[in-house]
C-alpha cells in the first residue's frame, strides 16, 4: 500500500495544521490563513487542499488522488462542527468559498467561487435565517452565474443578456432595483438555460458543487492565461495550485456589515500611514466591479479627499470606531509579524470583523524604495533585506518621466515597450526634420519605419522615437535605451508616408506636426499631448544605492560615448566606461563626409589622408571623455560595424561623388561592391583593422594623444583600455596588438611620455570563447559582447528575428527572449567555459560583459555566478545594475 | 658550459654517422645520402649540417651556433683525406657542392651551389688537372653567377646581359661555341661587375665561400616562397633545413661522363619498368635548363620513342651497358630497401657511376594507386601500407577528365580551382540559354558573375561553370562539386555583359557561342577547345577501395538528391545518403511556380493548396531515391533555405503576379517584406517548419507515402531518417517531432502500415552543440552541419568572406581555410564536446557529419579522432572519403 499522504490541512478552530512557512505546500493564501489562525486572529475556519494534490491530479490525467475525497469529507465534518451549520442542510446550511492559491500570486487562474452550497432549498433556508429574500436569491443567482461560467464552461454573456431582458420587461434600470422575487425568477431561468446550453442540470447537491469547484481550480492551473503567466515569470508548471475551502462570511448582510481592503502603508508612495477602502453592505466583488465607489478607511484620508463627513462617505474610523481600532491593531501586528507591508482583505458580518487574507502588498517602485529604507531604519528589517526587497527593474520607473495616470488618453496604436519613459511632441518622419524643428526649440517625436545609424542625429533631437518595425533589440530600441529616451518599436499598424508627411493607422491619420505621445513603458502611442509626471529621485533612492554598493561584488560600468551620456553615467554611479563605441562618433554631418572619403578611398594613401582629417575629431572626443572620467577605466572599442553602414543613400550620393571627383555611376559601382549578403557576419570588427591597418592606427594614435593631453592639463593618469572587436582567433589579436604598440611607441617618442594602456578584446564569437585560453595570453582583459554572441550562438540575426520570434513566444518555445535575458544554458555556458579558460591562462585577467544584458537583473545574477568582474550597461540602467548586482551577491552568499 | 651538440654528421669513407631514420635531423637528402653510404653504394663523400643547427641559427638571430665552425672544419679535413684533395688547394683543389635539404622536400628553398672552391687559382689548377680549360672556366663562371645570385643577392640578369654582349662582339650564337678563353675573360668581367654592383669582391678564399653558401641555405629557409609553401602544406616554421656539403663529381668531363635521373617505376603510369633520362657530358642543371634534350636510359624506351639507334640518341643501356647494369641493380636494390618507388640522381664521371640522391619518387595519382597495389601484390609492402601510400585528394584526378598536358593552351584568365575536372564548350551567359543549347545536343560552359539557386538547371545543362565572383565555397563551387562538374570560381578579371552576349577580359572578347575550356583543377580558363583525356578507372583503383573498406571504421555516405547523383554515389560505394536536400528538388520550372505560390500564399489555406500540388512531386522524388538506395539509410533534410531564395526576379515577376491574381506592385511589396538583413541568420531551417508547420507536414507525408510505395512494390524496407535543420534548442525539435509523428500516424491509418523512420537533427548552430545533451534525448541521430557551424562559430558569412579572407591568408593569419578543412581547435572542439554530451545522454546515438568537410581527408581524420559514425560528402568525393577514413583509422590505431 502506498504511504498515506496528507492532502488536506485544516485552519481555524481548535487545530490549525498549517503555517506561514508551508507556502510551497499550501500556497500563499492558504499558508497565510493558517498563520493568522495560529496568531488567534479572527479568520473564518476552513481547510486547504495542497498543491501536491493538484500535481498528483495532473500526474493521474485529471483524476483525484485516492483518499482525497475521504480527507476532504473529514475536514468538512469538522468545519461543520466548528461553524455549527451543515453543508447542504435544508435549514441551517453551511456556505463555502472556494479559492485557488499557488505559491506565488498568479493572475489568470480561477480566483474565487462564493456562496457554494446554495441550491433551491438552502437558498430558501438562508432567506429565512437572515430574513432577507433579496440577499439570498441575489447570492444564489450570482453563484449559478459564476459556477456555470467557471466550472461548467458556459458563456457568461448569456446570463447577462437574460438579466437585461428581464429588466427591460420590468422597466428596471439598476440591479439594486431588483427584488428578491426578480432574482428568484431569474435563478430558475438561469438553470433552464444552463440545461438547454450544456445539457446538464445545475448541481443541487452541495458536495457535487464542491467537487466541481475543486476540479475547476485544479484545471485553472493549466489554462492558457496561467501558462502564459508562468512562462513570462519563470514559474514551474510542476508546482500546482492549492485550493482553499472556507466558511462564508457575508459583508452584505445589512448596515452592520461591510467589506474592504487595507494596506499597512501607502502602496503608491510608501508613506507609513494606514490606508484602505471599504463598502458598507457589500461583498468583495462589488469593490472590484466598481459599480459603487468605496470610502476611505481613515478619517485623515477622508478629510484629504475633500469629502464632507456629513455625506454618506463616512470613514470606517468614524462609523465603526471599535472595529476600525481592531483592524488597525491587527494590521500593525501582521506587518510586524511578516516584517513587510501587508495588504489585507476583511469582511464585517453583522458587527464582527473577519480577516479573509493577508499578503505582502504590491507597491509602486517609489513605495518599494521608501518602505525598504524606512523599515530598515525602524529596525524591522536589516539593510541586506532592504536591498533584497526592491525589484531592480522597477527603478526604471523612477528615472524616467511617466504619463499622468489620471490624464485622458486617445490610444492610436500599440507597439513594444522598447525604452522606458514617456514623451509628447510633434510627429516628424525624418531625422533632418527632427533636427531642424529641435533647433527652433520645438519638441518632436521621430516616427520611422525603422531606424538605422544615419538617424542618430534625429534621435538625439527627438524627445522619443516610434518605429513600425523592429523588436525590443532593434536599432531604435538599443540606441534609445542608450540615450535614455523613450521608444516604442514594432508598432506594426503604422503606415508611414514620408513623402506625403502622413502617418496612417487604420482609418486614422496623423499629419507631420500633429502632437502625439508615446509611452515607452507600455508601448502605447497616443494622439495629442498627454501630461507627464517628471521623475523625482528621492533621498531614499540614494540610500538604497549606497547600501547596494556595500554588498555588491560586480563592478558597474556604462556604455557611453557622448559627453552627455558620460555625465549621465557618472551621475548614476558608473565606475568606468565599459564600452565606448567609436563608430557612433562618426555620424554627425561634418564627420560622416570625411568618413566616407576614407571608406571610398581608391588607395591606401587617399585613405591615410582622410584618416588624418578624422584624427583631430577622434582625439577631441577622447579628451572630453577621459577628462570627465578622471582616471576611471575607459574601454574604447575600435571601429566595429561594416563600412558600408556609413555609405550615403539616395540624394546624398551625388554631392559625395563631386567631393570625391568621381562620376556618380563609378561611386555607385564602388558602393555596390561593398554590399554584403550577411553584413553581420561580414567584413567588420577587427577584420577592418586587419585589412586596413591604418584605421585602427589612427584610432590608437587619437587615444594615446588624448590621454597625453588630459594628463598634461589636469595631471590625471588615464586608465585607457583599447578593445578590439570581433576577434575569432589569437593570431588576429597579436597582429593588431603589435601595430597598436608600434603607434604607442611612436607617440611616446614624439610626446616624450609612454602612454599607459591595456589591450583586450571583445569575446563575441563562439570561436573566441572556445579558444579563450590562447587568446587570454595576448589580452589584458575580455569583455563578453553578448549581443553578437547571442546572435552567433543562436544563429539569429536580431534584425530578422521578428518574422519568427513572435511565433516562438506564442508557442511557448522559449521562456525568455535571449536578447533581453542572457541564455544561461547556451550563451551563459559558453561564457562560463571561456571565463574559466581565461582565468586558468591568466589569473589576473579582467572579465566584463558589455552587451544589452549588462542592464538586465537576471543576466547580472548569471554574471555573478560566473564570477565576472563587471557589467557595463546604458547609463539609465546603471542604478538597476548596481541593485541587481548587490542582490545577486547576497543571494550567492558572496557578501 | 652547455652540452656539446653534434651539429655535423659525416657520410662516405670509413665512417658514416647518419642513416635513413635520421630524416628529422639530417633532412631527407642528407639522411638518404648517409643511408646509401651505409649500403656501400658509390656516393661522393661529404657531411651534413643538421636542421637543429639551422633552428639554432634562427634562435640566435642569424648567428652560427658555437662550435659549428670547428665541427665543419674537422669534417672538411676528413673529407679532404678521403678525397685526397685539399679544399682551396692551388694544385689539387677539392671542389664541393652545397645543397639544402629539409625533412620534407620543399621547393622555394635554395637548391644547390656547385663547384664551390673554385677561384682564380684553383680554376687554373683544375684546367691543368683535367686538361680542359673550357670545362674549368665554364665551371668557374657558372659558380660565380650562382654564388653572386644566391649568396650575394645580385640580379642574375646582369650577367646574362654581359654574356650576350660578349657573344655579339665575338659573333657567336651558342654557349657551346664559347672557348675557354671566352669564359675566362667573362669570369674576370663578372667579378668586376660584382664589385661595382655590391661593392664587394668575389670571395677568393674557399672557406669564406663555404660559409657564405651555408648561410645562404639557412636564410633560404625563411624566404617568402619557402614560408608560403610551408603555410600551404602545414609544415612547421621551426623545423629548419639541413645543409649537405659533398665532394663534387663531374658529369661534364668529356665523353665518358654523363648525368641523369632514374625512376624505379614509371612515375606517370606506375608500370614496373626502369625509367629515366640522361645527358652525355653534362651537369645536372643542363637537364633542368632544357637546352639539350636528354635521352632515354633503356633501349626499350628509346625504341618506343621512335628514335633511331643510329642517331646520337643512344640509350645508356647501349652506350655504357656495364654502367647501366650497375645503375639498374642499385636502383632495384634501393627500391627494395626503401620499399617504395625511388627517384635517383646519378653522375658518371669518366666511366665511374656516382649516386647523388635517392628519394621516394613523386608520381601521378594513377601511378600511386598502381604502385601501391602492385607492391602489395609483390609482397614488398602490406595492404595496410598500400592503403596509406595513396594521397586521397589525388584520387580526384582519376575521376575527372583532365586536359591533355601536351595540348596548346590559350590562357584567357585564371580563377580558383573550385571543382575538379576539365571541360570545353560554347560560352553561354544565362542558364536558360544553357538549357536550350543542351537540348540541341550542344556542349556549353555556363559563365556567370555568380550563381544562385535559380541557375541550377543551367548548371545541370552545362559541361562546366565559370564565375567572376565567389570563392572555393561559393554557391557555384559547392553545387558544381556536388554535381561532379568542373568549376572555376572567382575569375575576377571577367566582365560579363549578359545582354550584349559578351565576355570581356582586359582587351580580349569572348562572344556567346565561342568555344572556351575550363580546368577546374587549376582554375584556368582558356580560349578554344583544349583536348581532354577522359578518366579511366582501373582495377587497381577497385582493389585499393576494397582494401580501404577493410580498414576504415567511419561510414561513408553521399550528399545527393537527384537520381543521377544517387546512382553516381552508389557506383562510388556510398553506404547511404547522409544529406538529401529537399530544397534542390523545387528548382525546376514546373515546380518553382508552385513553390512560389506556396511561399506567397496569403493565408494558411492557400498555402495548404499549393503544398498539395507539391506533394506528388516530392513523393515521386523520394520514391526514386528510396528505390535506388535499396534499404540503405537515407537522411532527408526538410526544407532549409530562407523562402525568399525561391522568389522570382526581374522578368519572372509579372507572370507570377498574373498567376497569383495580384498586381505586380502588391507582389513586389509582399516580396520586399520577406527581404532579410542577414538571411543566413534569418527565417530559415526549422524556423520555417515552426512558423508554417504545413510545409514540414507535407514533406513528412511525402516521405512516408514514398516509403510505403517502395516497400509495396519491391518489398524493401526503407531506412528513412528525417533530419530537421537549424535546431537551436530541444523545444523546437519536440515541437516538430510530435507533428511529424502525427503525420506518420495518419499515413499509417490510411495505408495500413506504420512507416519505419528515425528523426534527428542537424547540429549546425553553436547553441545546439552546447545543449547537445538535452537535444539528444529527443533525437535518434545528429548530423553535424559543418558549413553553417563554421560560419556561426567564426562569425563569417562565406558569401562575404572574400573581402578579407584573402588578406588573412596573405598575412599568414590562418594555416587552412576553415571552410575547406575543419577547424580543429574551434569547430572541432565544439563538435567533440557535443558528441560526448550526446553519447552520454544516448549511447546508441548515430553521429555523422554532412558539411563540405565530409570529403576532405584532414577533416575526415578529425572525425575519426572524434569517433563519429560516418561522414557524408558529394558523390565524387566518396572514394577520397573511403580512403581517407581508412588511413585515419590506421593512423589512430583503430584497425
Amino acid at each position: 500500500m502506498p504511504r498515506k499522504v496528507k492532502w488536506v490541512y485544516r485552519f481555524g478552530g481548535r487545530r490549525t495544521e498549517g503555517g506561514a512557512k508551508m507556502r510551497d505546500l499550501l500556497g500563499g493564501k492558504g499558508a497565510n490563513l493558517a498563520e493568522m489562525c495560529r496568531l488567534k486572529l479572527p479568520v473564518p475556519p476552513g481547510f486547504t487542499i495542497t498543491t501536491e494534490a493538484c500535481a498528483e491530479f495532473y500526474k493521474r490525467d485529471a483524476a483525484y488522488p485516492p483518499d482525497l475525497q475521504k480527507q476532504v469529507r473529514e475536514a468538512l465534518r469538522k468545519l461543520e462542527k466548528r461553524a455549527k451549520r451543515r453543508f447542504g442542510d435544508r435549514k441551517n446550511p453551511l456556505l463555502l468559498s472556494v479559492r485557488s492559491g499557488a505559491r506565488v500570486s498568479m493572475p489568470g487562474m480561477m480566483d474565487t467561487i462564493l456562496n457554494l452550497g446554495l441550491n433551491d432549498e438552502t437558498t430558501g433556508a438562508l432567506a429565512e435565517r437572515v430574513q432577507d429574500k433579496r440577499f439570498a436569491y441575489d447570492s444564489y443567482r450570482r453563484f449559478i452565474q459564476l459556477y456555470a461560467d467557471v466550472v461548467l464552461g458556459m458563456d457568461r454573456d448569456l446570463f447577462e443578456a437574460m438579466i437585461e431582458t428581464h429588466k427591460a420587461k420590468r422597466g428596471i434600470r439598476l440591479d439594486t432595483e431588483m427584488s428578491g422575487e426578480d432574482w428568484e425568477e431569474l435563478s430558475a431561468l438561469f438553470k433552464e438555460k444552463l440545461r438547454a446550453e450544456i445539457g446538464e442540470a445545475f448541481p443541487q447537491q452541495a458536495e457535487a458543487q464542491l467537487w466541481g469547484a475543486i476540479g475547476a481550480v485544479f484545471q485553472s492551473w493549466n489554462n492558457r492565461r496561467a501558462r502564459d503567466y508562468r512562462r513570462l515569470h519563470a514559474i514551474s508548471d510542476d508546482w500546482g495550485t492549492a485550493v482553499n475551502v472556507q466558511a462564508m462570511v457575508f459583508g452584505n448582510m445589512g448596515e452592520r456589515s461591510a467589506t474592504g481592503v487595507a494596506f499597512t502603508r501607502d502602496p503608491s508612495t510608501g508613506e507609513k500611514i494606514f490606508f484602505g477602502e471599504y463598502l458598507m453592505n457589500a461583498q468583495g466583488e462589488d469593490i472590484v466591479a466598481g459599480l459603487r465607489t468605496p470610502h476611505p478607511l481613515t478619517e485623515e484620508a477622508r478629510a484629504k479627499s475633500g469629502a464632507k463627513a456629513e455625506e454618506e462617505a463616512l470613514s470606517l474610523e468614524e462609523l465603526m470606531p471599535e472595529i476600525f481600532g481592531e483592524l488597525l491593531s491587527f494590521s500593525a501586528f501582521l506587518e510586524k509579524h511578516y516584517r513587510d507591508m501587508q495588504d489585507l482583505e476583511f469582511t464585517i458580518e453583522e458587527g464582527k470583523l473577519w480577516l479573509l487574507q493577508t499578503r505582502s502588498g504590491k507597491r509602486s517602485a517609489a513605495a518599494a524604495v521608501r518602505i525598504a529604507i524606512e523599515m530598515a531604519s525602524e529596525g524591522l528589517i536589516s539593510q541586506r533585506e532592504a536591498v533584497l526587497r526592491v525589484e531592480p527593474n522597477g527603478l526604471d520607473q523612477l528615472l524616467h518621466a511617466r504619463l499622468d495616470p489620471k490624464a485622458k488618453r486617445d490610444l492610436l496604436t500599440k507597439g513594444l515597450p522598447a525604452s522606458p519613459g514617456a514623451a509628447s511632441g510633434e510627429a516628424v518622419f525624418s531625422p533632418d526634420k527632427a533636427q531642424a524643428l529641435k533647433e527652433q526649440g520645438r519638441r518632436v517625436i521621430l516616427v520611422r519605419a525603422e531606424t538605422n545609424p544615419e538617424d542618430i542625429h534625429g534621435m538625439h533631437a527627438a524627445q522619443g522615437v516610434a518605429t513600425a518595425r523592429g523588436g525590443m533589440t532593434s536599432h531604435a530600441a538599443v540606441v534609445a535605451r542608450g540615450m535614455g529616451k523613450p521608444c516604442v518599436s514594432g508598432a506594426a499598424a503604422m503606415r508611414i508616408d514620408r513623402e506625403g508627411g502622413l502617418l496612417r493607422v487604420g482609418a486614422r491619420l496623423v499629419r507631420e506636426g500633429d502632437l502625439i505621445t508615446i509611452d515607452g513603458g507600455t508601448g502605447e502611442i497616443m494622439l495629442g499631448a498627454v501630461p507627464e509626471i517628471k521623475p523625482e529621485i528621492s533621498g531614499d533612492f540614494g540610500a538604497l544605492m549606497s547600501w547596494a554598493d556595500k554588498y555588491r561584488r560586480l563592478g558597474v560600468r556604462a556604455n557611453a560615448e557622448t559627453a552627455a551620456d558620460v555625465e549621465m553615467a557618472l551621475s548614476f554611479g558608473a565606475e568606468g566606461i565599459g564600452l565606448c563605441r567609436t563608430e557612433h562618433m562618426f555620424f554627425n554631418e561634418e564627420r560622416i563626409a570625411v568618413m566616407r572619403e576614407m571608406i571610398l578611398a581608391a588607395d591606401s594613401e587617399a585613405r591615410q589622408q582622410a584618416l588624418e582629417k578624422l584624427l583631430p575629431y577622434q582625439r577631441e572626443d577622447f579628451v572630453q571623455i577621459l577628462q570627465k572620467m578622471e582616471g576611471r577605466p575607459v574601454t574604447i572599442r575600435l571601429l566595429d560595424p561594416p563600412l558600408h553602414e556609413f555609405l550615403p543613400r539616395g540624394a546624398e550620393i551625388a554631392p559625395l561623388a563631386r567631393r570625391l571627383r568621381v562620376s556618380e555611376e563609378a561611386l555607385k559601382r564602388r558602393m555596390a561592391r561593398m554590399a554584403e549578403a550577411n553584413p553581420m557576419l561580414g567584413h567588420r570588427g577587427c577584420r577592418l583593422g586587419i585589412t586596413y591597418p591604418e584605421i585602427y592606427e589612427m584610432q590608437a594614435r587619437a587615444i594615446f594623444e588624448a590621454a597625453h593631453r588630459v594628463k598634461r592639463k589636469g595631471g590625471t593618469d588615464c586608465a585607457v583600455e583599447i578593445m578590439i572587436p570581433l576577434i575569432m582567433m589569437e593570431a588576429e589579436l597579436s597582429f593588431l596588438k603589435s601595430r597598436i604598440e608600434t603607434v604607442a611607441a611612436s607617440v611616446a617618442e614624439s610626446l616624450g611620455q609612454p602612454p599607459r594602456f591595456r589591450i583586450g578584446t571583445m569575446i563575441e564569437l563562439p570561436r573566441a570563447a572556445l579558444e579563450a585560453e590562447k587568446i587570454a595570453l595576448s589580452a589584458d582583459f575580455f569583455s563578453f559582447g553578448t549581443n553578437d554572441l547571442t546572435q552567433t550562438v543562436f544563429g539569429i540575426s536580431r534584425d530578422d528575428a521578428g518574422a519568427f520570434m513572435k511565433f516562438y513566444e506564442e508557442q511557448g518555445l522559449w521562456d525568455r527572449d535571449p536578447f533581453i535575458t542572457l541564455d544561461a544554458s547556451g550563451v551563459g555556458a559558453l561564457i562560463g567555459m571561456a571565463a574559466e579558460k581565461a582565468r586558468r591562462a591568466r589569473p589576473a585577467m579582467t572579465l566584463g560583459l558589455c552587451g544589452e544584458h549588462g542592464g538586465d537583473p537576471d543576466s547580472i545574477a548569471l554574471c555573478e555566478r560566473l564570477s565576472l568582474d563587471y557589467v557595463s550597461c546604458s547609463p539609465y540602467r546603471i542604478p538597476i545594475a548596481r541593485l541587481a548586482a548587490a542582490q545577486a551577491a547576497l543571494r550567492e552568499g558572496r557578501r
